[in-house]
């Protein structure tokens, strides 16, 4: 299911198999929220060099419907997407969103926008809709606190977070007939708390899990708070489950959890920003719609190999950008995602050379600043 | 330049040599006013069958002018299209798009919003502007009069548009150093009126220019009405020189236009419909939006060759419409150029042949009732 192939300190190259493939990590997922990877062809995506996305099973059950996708084939038929398709529970947009919606130790109470119904997202329901859609990597419902919550807030949180995990591996178990089913990992809460972050990992790490989320982080706390808490998480876990830090997708970002030994990554980062003009290079981030770029013959990123870079120059993508073109934002969403899909790449093989800490040093050195990224598009 | 493969009645198949390659007509050019064909790159436009494209050179002087784009190579350079471009000089948008603007003897005066100039496009000026943009096939400024203006009004714009032709074709001699420059087209007006138009084509055809535009039709007339009139316009015309009816772009306009021996054919309908989700097909149009497209598995339109039927269900592209997502744009875009495309194709093959008629016939069979669509997107 999950081989290392090496480490370099505490950072990890490794292979995780699913029903779709094989994903070799570290590995960054780009956002399919509502089974799209906005403006992009699941071709335009597999180019970036991406194996693996994120879909998001709440958004699908409240539009197309879980059926719907089922009768359709399951996500991958629906989006014609070969690889593999991770599915979060929705339970951080629930809680995080805005929606009406009341917390209770048997789940997330809400209203359903679309037909005004009251309805409830419940552990057993979240799996059984993640196997419906056919997902190759399912997570369990969680409680993630608002950054700021207090201890006694964040315990709560881990206590049915830890209860839910428990109650879905047990609907699990109901649901799988066999063997080829979808993996399923529990995510560690626990806020900026070392032994809630540690309690709540071993919790998990008991239920034997496929693999571990770490959630509730990149939502607003300082980054050395974060790094320290991904390392309380990253210690309780066990060397041979994968790790999935979620919601991380700046390139400083990626590089320092992958040091702390993160595997897998998600943020709609990358191609909300090229949406928004936002152009990632490996000497850091530049607005597109600025004046000094029109004109200019060369591509975005001098050298970048990208589709993007090796077919438009930057002077026509800021020409489209000031004209709001779609395709200057699908331009830019495959130049950004092929950049962070080519950091990660190249993090792996400096961490299967074992020399991943120069190669972190030489690309950071490059990096004016550091850029934060995260949440769902 | 031009040479007439076939005749079949009145509607004609020839060819149009250009600087940037042979466009068979009858031709249908996808609208590309600001230098890109909403949403989709150049390879996509290229697959739908297209072969030339149009642009507007006043937009492009408004943003981002034309310096830029002749020091940027030209629009082929810049846009990445290795096609035919057609330019038009943005006479019928300045007229009829609500800027502040004067219609003058020398020329039109409007305030640039940009930079909040006054400015006049005159004559000579399209023509430099077109040139400076490396158009191909380029288009006298005209003075188009709305729908509705009266018979002097239209007798006057009629003048004002034989004169600036002339002026036009004085300023192109001065400009030209050799042979291999663009085409140019001037554009016969006359409003519905029979005589004006063909007096108008009269006087045009007097300067022997390289081809002529059938303007001021598809704006609000009744069918008929045009039907005529765009008669009128060709009974004047050379049988040696290409007719561009500017502004059409639906499947029974185009048919009935190319019966009327009309060879080259733009309009922002397929694209701009298609971003609706209006779905062109030979059954006639639909809203992709419509709850029974939800779930289907089959393509847009059954049978239909597109790259976007080949790849994506129905039911997908309604999901994608209904999430609003780019994607659903850009494949209903593709579908709806490539249907155009290949019906214009088809029609050239049954003149070639010698049984348009009964093509038409059997085309217009499967089609309930007609749409129209004209100007720039």
């Amino acid at each position: 299911m999950f081989d290392l192939e090496a480490m370099d300190g505490r950072a990890r190259a490794g292979n995780l198999r699913t029903p779709h493939g094989t994903v070799a990590t570290p590995a960054f997922m780009p956002v399919a929220t509502k089974a799209v990877v906005k403006t992009l062809t699941p071709e335009e995506v597999w180019e970036t060099g991406a194996r693996a996305l994120i879909c998001n099973s709440f958004h699908l059950h409240l539009r197309p419907g879980a059926g719907l996708v089922r009768r359709m084939g399951g996500l991958h038929q629906l989006m014609g997407w070969g690889g593999t398709v991770f599915t979060d529970s929705g339970g951080f947009q629930l809680i995080r969103s805005g929606f009406d919606m009341k917390l209770r130790d048997s789940g997330i109470k809400y209203r359903n926008g679309l037909t005004g119904a009251v309805e409830e997202l419940t552990p057993e329901g979240a799996v059984r809709l993640q196997w419906e859609l056919g997902s190759d990597v399912a997570m369990a419902l969680d409680d993630c606190p608002r950054y700021g919550t207090g201890r006694e807030g964040v315990a709560q949180s881990c206590r049915r977070t830890i209860d839910w995990a428990r109650r879905a591996m047990d609907a699990r178990s109901a649901l799988e007939d066999g063997p080829g089913g979808p993996l399923f990992f529990g995510i560690v809460q626990g806020g900026l708390d070392e032994e809630l972050r540690k309690s709540c990992a071993d919790a998990l790490v008991s239920l034997n899990m496929d693999g571990y989320g770490i959630g509730g982080l990149s939502i607003g706390e300082p980054k050395p708070e974060m790094q320290r808490a991904l390392r309380w998480s990253v210690e309780a876990l066990p060397l041979s489950k994968p790790r999935y830090l979620m919601g991380v997708g700046s390139a400083a970002e990626l590089l320092g959890s992958i040091a702390e030994g993160a595997d897998l990554f998600d943020s709609a980062f990358p191609t909300r920003n090229a949406r928004h003009g936002t152009i990632m290079t490996s000497g850091g981030n530049y607005s597109l719609s600025r004046a000094d770029n029109a004109g200019i013959a060369g591509p975005l990123e001098e050298g970048c190999p990208c589709p993007t870079c090796r077919r438009f120059t930057r002077g026509y993508l800021h020409h489209l950008c000031i004209e709001k073109d779609m395709l200057g934002m699908r331009l830019a969403s495959v130049h950004n995602l092929f950049f962070v899909e080519q950091l990660v790449s190249e993090a792996r093989e400096a961490i299967v050379r074992r020399r991943f800490a120069s190669f972190c040093e030489e690309f950071l050195a490059g990096m004016p600043g550091a850029d934060s990224g995260s949440e769902e598009e």
